[in-house]
């Protein structure tokens, strides 16, 4: 928890933000829930406790059950909760008061976890605007629905995407050591690939270290032979040897701040000359995406140079054929990247997402393309500095989606299908890593940036 | 997933206990969901996937977002899901179909997701019954209460519960693998104790022991040097010396089977004289509690005959003091272990605890009591051949409870509040097996038991 005033000047400034939506007096209030225990299996065995990201950031207390209404007229805080009776003493421990929690976040009014719902409802018979974010969870969304709160408020959401977009320097501090903790788990994970060894015994040294030093994971650990799935997460497979070994992985650290890095490994090793063709064409455009990167570049057109470069070098390689120009236009990449070049990172590893997608990663200047690859693209917009950002190029060989494109006829003047038969069995490839918008440029993230170059990686793994 | 006949004979079964509800041609439908991802963080960063346990009994598939419909009157049962289409398969890979897992699980007839919907509500529509047990996710009471289902089937939960509380053999041989992974886990845990230590670094080593060979943690690691806080999930103090340290932690098997175990350490790796009196004491109502296990016996009696063990041995220390008979009587025994002797376990490590405490874990004859600690008690039944239950007493100093009894003068007669006063920083101990009630007594799971006595703890600790 930062100090208290830092919560207040953060709750100020949505305050001034809300402003501009209607004259003094029409304002309204702004209601915030944070996270009640997620049940894993019956309703008292709960997952790890995981606090809403945007309470986090306004409200700091990442204990279950708390509720929060800003007054957006009179400028007020008022902040919910029940204070602990006798058996939860017994069964959770000792707990500071809410009153005295509301008084560590710099809020002077405090109240049972139910007034909110009668404060809310007040506010509905008063007929003043209640502003509410999308809820994430399912309890929430049950309890927003309860009180008939269906329709997330567009000026709240953007005026907190305004805010949580540009990142402070407390904010890359702590970003800073998350991916510190995600460079080391990657390091053990690279460390432990050995032919037969299963996948799922990777995954529990990796995820170990998270838990023991952060929050634990900061998504779903994907560590798969089929880097061609992207979202892979069974890890039953035994490790052979000759394959690529994608491992995409961050850790949450225990302030709630997320890492995320990608490395590809040949699991034998030594890349094959197949292999390392591919793989060095996607740390080109790693690369070359972060040479880009700077105040008042627009990321949709850094990752468009990104195709660019990919079918450039695809085309050296025999897999595509034409103008490079014309093949950029038409969305070729998407065959290859069927996903966008990177997304906002912060307590969300993609930041805000359950905010919108397009509020917070597109301008108002800019539409979502319907384009294969960059039509998954999150975030499009022009960088300002404290933009964090990833860098993410990857290229696939997905076979059910190659042969849909020869089927359908897609983009055929462009793509050789002859020869991507012999990339059925290749997998996939992608290259990670985390970026700070600055001043006047960027810089990568994370003490030790993770051996990317293809002669590093082969040095660096255990054999 | 076991093979289709197991899942079919278990369907039949249930479909014949519901039988005696109504005559046929009246019975209904029994409607089932499974589970859907749980978001963590925004809704497409979920949580690891953990199936709903009374699905994965009933319909094996492990897969997020099916649902099952048994007609009681024709005896057949659907299944609802949705194919893969080529976005699902780009982002987590290929998936069976629908129809071919349905096989795989004894299933005829399958439809998309949106079709349980469907057939929810033309059973309602023809005044058929639709009998479903209680959600445990947010997600599906979301569900249920769109489809106006909010009132659970008494009837089903019983036939349920009937059912699952008389383990299988081939459940039997899960749960011993379980405890297997369990106990492995445990000594990693029990190796780290080190004074200096931060907790949290304890936790990660076996957390990541428990994801490496199985699902992970069957619930939330309790590893603390504040044994007397019973569910403390914080682990940010640092280990130090002469104080006890109990470790309460399970795995959960990949086949989403339960171990459920608790040692308690000295962290220095001696025993005070002081903390062996009552460690000891724990140790003999452990043993004293196994060796009253066998089919027949009611756990509510066995509880009872450990919190008399306990006071009297309370009472040589001089903690308590007056007719051991009048204390049982009174609950004497509540102050030091507010929590009951044990409870089921199986799929779920508090086995069904959300289809009703009181409909799992009491017999029809049985009244649950309102006593501190035997009030809390999960399993009272009579004992049969197949139940798995633990074996857990503990001692506990509870400051705020014991000033509360002292203040409220409960029990003044026989509490030494006096003598309490040189324990308030004592922590608490608990012990606990993992037990199957057998044809003609008990045996502990797992195959090698954790050193339990004080001489052998003392020995197996690395110091």
């Amino acid at each position: 928890m930062f100090d208290k005033e830092v919560y207040i000047a953060r709750r100020q400034t949505l305050v001034s933000l809300m402003a501009a939506t209607a004259p003094e007096g029409k304002r309204g209030i702004a209601a915030f829930l944070g996270n009640v225990d997620a049940p894993a299996q019956y309703k008292a065995n709960g997952y790890k406790f995981r606090q809403d990201s945007t309470w986090l950031y306004y409200f700091g207390i990442a204990e279950p059950r708390f509720a929060a209404i800003l007054d957006l007229d009179a400028g007020t805080a008022t902040l919910y909760s029940d204070d602990y009776e006798i058996d939860d003493i017994i069964w959770t421990g000792p707990m500071p008061s809410v009153a005295s929690l509301a008084e560590r976040v710099g809020i002077a009014a405090s109240a049972p976890y139910a007034a909110f719902d009668e404060a809310v409802m007040a506010a509905q018979v008063q007929e003043r605007p209640v502003h509410i974010i999308p809820p994430s969870r399912y309890y929430n969304t049950l309890k927003m629905k309860t009180l008939g709160l269906t329709e997330p408020s567009v000026a709240l959401i953007r005026a907190i995407v305004s805010m949580r977009l540009v990142k402070e320097d407390r904010e890359i501090a702590l970003l800073d050591a998350a991916c510190d903790l995600g460079q080391q788990m990657h390091a053990i994970g690279r460390d432990a690939i050995r032919v037969g060894v299963v996948e799922q015994d990777i995954v529990g040294r990796m995820e170990g270290f998270a838990l023991a030093k952060g929050w634990g994971v900061s998504f779903p650990t994907i560590l798969t032979q089929h880097g061609e799935i992207f979202h892979n997460h069974s890890h039953d497979c035994i490790i052979e040897p000759g394959r690529l070994m994608v491992i995409d992985a961050g850790v949450e650290s225990n302030e709630g701040y997320a890492s995320d890095f990608t490395r590809s490994y040949p699991t034998s090793g030594r890349f094959t000359p197949k292999q390392r063709d591919i793989y060095t064409l996607v740390y080109e455009c790693n690369e070359a995406a972060f040479a880009m990167i700077r105040p008042g570049v627009a990321y949709r057109d850094v990752h468009l140079s990104v195709a660019r470069r990919m079918l450039e070098g695809l085309k050296a390689i025999g897999l595509v054929e034409g103008d490079v120009d014309e093949m950029v236009a038409a969305g070729v990449a998407g065959l290859f990247m069927p996903h966008g070049l990177g997304h906002n990172m912060g307590l969300d590893v993609h930041d805000m997402e359950d905010l919108g997608e397009d509020l917070v990663g597109y301008g108002d200047d800019q539409k979502r393309s319907s384009q294969l690859g960059l039509g998954s693209l999150r975030m499009a917009r022009r960088l300002v500095p404290g933009n964090v950002i990833t860098d993410e190029p990857g290229i696939y060989f997905i076979p059910a989606l190659i042969e849909k494109w020869k089927a359908d006829g897609t983009n055929a003047a462009f793509v050789r299908f002859d020869r991507l038969k012999d990339y059925y069995d290749f997998g996939g490839i992608r290259l990670e890593d985390d970026v700070l918008v600055t001043a006047d440029g960027a810089r990568r993230l994370g003490p030790n940036r993770l051996p990317i170059a293809p002669d590093d990686v082969e040095a660096a793994m255990k054999h």
